[in-house]
């Protein structure tokens, strides 16, 4: 029996840290394919929210937060990356995920991401982002 | 009632906010002072931990997290920094702060941070840091 519970708990986690890594994986493609009313939909939508883009000084508060996603998208530098090194932790109803932005095209850098998500029923919404170059030297 | 009830609910979330900013700031001024044994003492020790250095991909697990401050403090690069624009959120046993480290002498620069900690009894532990310079241009 113990076990068996062990199991479940075990499972319930998986299925946790599975749809942390979908919401993470789909504000992405959001991202790189342009759909600015995705990527604001991604996020919670308060004041607690904060963002650091690479380079930037952090952010804070949904009308900031949410400002920044709109210049980023709507300019003609929306990136285009592959996700690699992804790891999801759960704990509660937030959830954090470390991943390697691997940035394609002419200035290809990686960018090493932490993520942070609140749980809001069934949906994961960011929290937190803070997003920094990798040096390459 | 109601108010008074209001009044202790937001009483204890100080208090909360008030020891997730002191153990934040204790860890700078270990870090400052070079005293590598409570920089360590103030992470949690598990597989879970994550830290981005500046410029650095993530690295995970207290191993290698726990390595990389013992290189940092036994290497003759100990930063000297104020802090500035610190801002802590707390839900349930998880805390967040992000905060500018203004660093001092020859290579004056302000990384941006942001660290996640979990409540162990009355202590709260760091889980994840990750740094990056902000461009000055």
């Amino acid at each position: 029996m113990v076990s068996e519970r062990g199991n479940d708990a075990e499972r319930r986690r998986q299925v946790e840290i599975d749809a942390v890594a979908a919401a993470n994986r789909e504000f992405y493609d959001n991202v790189e394919s342009g759909d600015l009313e995705a990527v604001l939909d991604a996020w919670e939508h308060s004041r607690r929210v904060q963002c650091t883009h690479p380079g930037w000084s952090v952010i804070r508060g949904w009308d900031e937060v949410g400002g920044s996603w709109a210049a980023i998208l709507q300019s003609n530098h929306v990136p285009q990356f592959l996700l690699t090194n992804e790891h999801v932790e759960v704990q509660g109803d937030l959830a954090w995920v470390t991943v390697d932005e691997n940035l394609l095209g002419q200035n290809s850098v990686t960018v090493s991401a932490l993520n942070l998500f609140a749980r809001h029923g069934d949906v994961w919404k960011m929290i937190a982002h803070h997003a920094s170059v990798v040096s390459s030297g």
